[in-house]
């Protein structure tokens, strides 16, 4: 379907957000009005820069408190809007949006109402523009699109139609299905914003904290079904109030937006295929995910100065440098089956952070690599292009939003990896059943975000990994607020962790609060952490007040919670399920990296988070110290 | 009054929170469990810490879901709540904060809860250890002051008494008055917290969006006032969970609370007296505010290249440069009474931002210097130390939360400033009657402040200043959404602008919607504006876009309204009273400050702020170009 973008949804100039709005393959936007009256373009110059892009301009919005006037006010609002009429002519748009009335003192009276809303598509008529009309949540008397309808069927006026925007439908808990009952020829206009279910006033709510879809908690899919099957075939068009893409870099936040309408489509398609319904055809389906099976590798970056300290770390773990790369500074790690590479080069080609120590890339295993790029192409991601030496296999890899490359190997099962040609031969045998404690492979990974690019990453790996959200939760680090949300793939048990600062500000939008982390699964941290020591690198020490806390709020024996403390384990309970859970860190490497080992009892799903302000804490004492 | 803050309030470790409230000059310190846990310190080495700086361990909190709970459950209980004694013997605090049940599963019997209540006392009893149980708004049975002091009483246990929240008593509308009839030795803890008036979730609203006394919307002096006339004679407690003080710089947090708890004092004295009240000795009254009567000078400091250009600008003002400094490369530049200095050197001391052409110092007409020195000194804004020559005025003057010097210059009536005896002698007779068109003086500057500024600043002006805060504001600027706030003196006009980013991110945070301003007022806004463009220096140009609209939504003549368009003059019109508003604007100097130019018709009291979007998008285009 017609894919459409509110200016108001973007940060930047009105030519900056229409620039952008194309380059992400929107084939029309709304225009919001701010954005036309700060704009030194002349609204002719701005219909022909929208149509040299490919734009149509189809929406002008708002026309505010509209129906349910006095007779005086009435003709100040028909002149008011014959001069948007003529500029609309000139702008090349013919739909505009009139919103319910909000003033306190407007009249209750549905028939003065369709009344002033006949009048005003008359008026609209001979500059053939068409009036959609749209219930604002806390419209004064008129706030439901049931409402909207009975009064724009009253009016009966071939100009007029209703508007519909999912937020101020679902906001209020309103029952979307009755939407099937509206002619699809009398919804003029579709507007879809999703949101987090948060308990605030509904007009806060709807100005600061909407989203694109699949990034809240509405259920969009019905409801663009509903709307669909009730004939409507116009666009299907973004209208997002958020302080953050407020903020955030315009293209990257239009790529967001496009993404999402992708995601949106394809769902849609699903739901109506799996109800029996048939599928409009103009609807695009996105190609299958290709689900991840696990970790194939993931590749940190460091100076030279911080590498010397990654190889005794990675040591320490229990990992062997097995390999090197054959055209790059490049090592690689392994312990059974759990690759880290080392990667003393600064490849770090789209971070747009400093140069400490990160990661900078994921493989994953995955049955077919080139499906898996067909999906991520369709979601607006393209592939990276390959910096790599002809001989050298082909892998196919995109940027995830912070700029982590993720790779997709084919997955020829264990010790068989194609990419594994590109290194040396092994100079020893690789140490299958070596000595000491063993890993599990990699647990999870923790990726600190841009604070503009949370949501974003969400559902970029969401929809191109197929990976599932949980719950956001926000942690209190000594720099001020980190909030944390996991994607998961139940089936797989592939974890990737994103953390971002809650306000976009202060320190740990950088350091302690803002590291990355491999965490290493176990089976006995204990055993871990004591080879850690027997090689110098034992885990972070945890203050004794964590221990005497942690005696005091749980059962465990003395002698557990002794033997915890001796080794830097911390330990977490699901409340519900009684499952358990240890985990130690290292030390911050370069003040940015550090790697986690965990143990997972039966049934424990979570990551520690209670435990997650104290790691932040030792690791900001540590690195003032 | 003992002053104390809860640790949860600062940023940082325990160690630096501790610090930091010592240097703000606190007496004492609630210590949040969580701080302690994730501390290196052992309790008793906290303990020495605190002494040595000279601060009390006032309380330790908070013990959480206690009371109403099984007798499992209770054993459980009161084991964890052992523990926590023995810590709090060595920690040297003999006060633990127990908070109402939050668990769903609580069991509803007041006769269970107080025989749970006494219990606890009694097993805290052998450590010298007394509870003081609070209702947070938010408890799934007790959730008010009168339900704990119910509780408490019939509980009865001499080491049991109540602890009064403002959050949760104001949060929820009860009536504080009643506060009065508990007796003030049951009265264990006082926490205060101001909040602004939010429609939203209490929880949330508690945990996120708490403030300093005097920056939200309670009356905390009425509420301390009633808990002193109980007989209350504990600490004046700060407890203030904010998103944005977790964040902030440690220090300047502390010393905006003690500022915020002397104001609260003197407030809570001033009351006492008005109402007959006897004020207990034990409240500190601050000096009286010393109005200022207008604006003496404001300084401005730009690089040798951003001068020139500078100078070109307050010509075609109609400024004049009259003398220069004796010691230091500042000219100063008059306009009638109206002056501004420029500083070519960089004496941007105390400022945290980019060396860009700034506001660095603001001179005010005081009547009484010394005091408003003294005023200031007491609300923990030491004066300055001055960089002069000996020979030179001694000006009084104290650094504003970001950096402006504010001086206190004697006010000997216009054009006899004493401080003006620095300067060389006029090179020229000061052209008291100058031809063209008359600047009425200094309307108000707008300065952009810090993002962890922002409600210290307000704090700062309107208690060290005596000015009144206007309703904050949030403006759609192109990078993201602009928070702003006006502070008055209502009696003098003097009026100084706030403003910052509402997420702290972006662009905006240094430069457009960052920007700040010196607004001129005048009786002729036209005439200024084409003396402007005589002078080579017109007007920012404002888009037809912005007319068309103007005049579609106002009744102005087209004739009017070409005239402002051909002036580059924006207006606005007060929708209650009808009072108008015209304004233009210059381009950005060095990408950072901008003149203002302001006709305020009879009544008109605000800034144009629907206006303020149009000009910043026109400052960024105008970068960018």
């Amino acid at each position: 379907m017609r894919r459409s973008i509110a200016t108001v949804s973007l940060s930047g100039t009105l030519e900056e957000k229409l620039r952008a709005a194309a380059r992400a393959g929107f084939d029309g936007v709304e225009i919001f009005e701010n954005d036309l009256v700060a704009s030194p373009l002349a609204p002719r110059e701005i219909r022909a820069l929208a149509s040299s892009l490919g734009l149509g301009i189809d929406l002008y919005q708002p026309f505010r408190d509209f129906g349910g006037v006095t007779e005086e006010q009435l003709a100040a609002d028909l002149r008011r809007a014959e001069a948007k009429f003529a500029l609309m002519v000139e702008l090349g748009a013919d739909t505009l949006l009139v919103c319910s009335n909000t003033a306190p003192d407007a009249i209750d009276d549905d028939a003065l109402v369709a009344e002033q809303l006949y009048r005003l598509a008359e008026a609209a008529r001979p500059y053939g523009v068409r009036i959609a009309y749209e219930a604002l949540a806390w419209g004064t008397h008129v706030s439901t699109y049931g409402h909207t309808w009975d009064l724009v069927r009253r009016a009966d006026h071939p100009g007029l139609g209703v508007c519909l925007d999912s937020f101020h439908v679902l906001s209020r808990g309103d029952d979307p299905a009755g939407i099937r009952d509206v002619p699809g020829d009398k919804i003029f206009f579709l507007q879809l914003a999703d949101a987090p279910r948060m308990a605030m006033d509904v007009l806060q709510w709807s100005r600061h904290h909407r989203c694109f879809p699949g990034q809240g908690d509405f259920d969009l899919a019905a409801f663009t079904d509903h709307v669909l099957a009730a004939g409507y075939d116009g666009p299907l068009s973004l209208e997002v109030f958020n302080d953050v893409f407020r903020a955030a870099d315009t293209g990257r936040t239009a790529a967001d937006a496009h993404r999402s309408l992708a995601l949106l489509e394809d769902a849609v398609l699903r739901r109506r295929e799996e109800n029996g319904d048939g599928a409009p055809e103009q609807l695009v389906r996105l190609p299958d995910p290709v689900p991840p099976r696990r970790f194939a590798f993931v590749e940190v970056a460091a100076d030279t100065s911080a590498t010397a300290e990654a190889r005794a770390v990675l040591e320490a773990l229990g990992f062997t440098h097995t390999r090197d790369h054959r055209s790059k500074p490049v090592e690689l790690w392994e312990h059974g089956g759990t690759r880290i590479l080392l990667n003393a080069t600064d490849p770090r080609l789209g971070h747009t952070w400093d140069r400490a120590a990160a990661i900078t890339a994921v493989g994953l295993d995955t049955d077919r690599p080139d499906r898996a790029l067909e999906r991520a192409g369709a979601l607006s991601a393209p592939p990276l292009p390959r910096r790599r030496d002809p001989a050298e296999t082909d892998l196919h890899a995109v940027a995830a939003p912070d700029g982590t490359a993720v790779f997709f190997c084919p997955d020829a099962g264990p010790g068989d990896q194609a990419w594994l040609d590109d290194f040396s031969a092994p100079a020893v045998h690789h140490p299958r059943d070596e000595a000491g404690p063993r890993l599990t492979g990699i647990d999870h990974i923790g990726l600190h975000q841009p604070f503009d690019q949370f949501d974003e990453a969400a559902l970029f790996y969401r929809s191109v990994l197929g990976l599932s959200p949980s719950e956001s939760t926000d942690l209190a680090a000594p720099d001020g607020l980190v909030r944390s949300r996991a994607l998961v793939h139940r089936a797989s048990g592939l974890r990737i962790a994103l953390n971002v600062s809650v306000l976009g500000f202060g320190e740990h939008t950088r350091a302690a609060g803002g590291a990355q982390h491999i965490a290493l699964g176990c089976e006995d941290v204990f055993a871990v952490a004591e080879a850690m020591r027997a090689h110098g690198r034992p885990p972070l020490r945890v203050p004794d007040n964590y221990y005497a806390d942690l005696a005091a709020r749980t059962d465990l024996a003395p002698a557990t919670v002794e033997r915890m403390r001796a080794h830097g384990v911390l330990y977490d309970r699901d409340p519900g399920t009684g499952a358990e859970f240890w985990h130690c860190y290292t030390p911050l490497l370069d003040g940015r990296l550090f790697f986690e080992v965990v143990q997972r009892g039966a049934g424990y799903e979570g990551f520690g988070a209670r435990n997650t302000p104290v790691r932040m804490a030792l690791h900001r004492a540590e690195r003032d110290s």
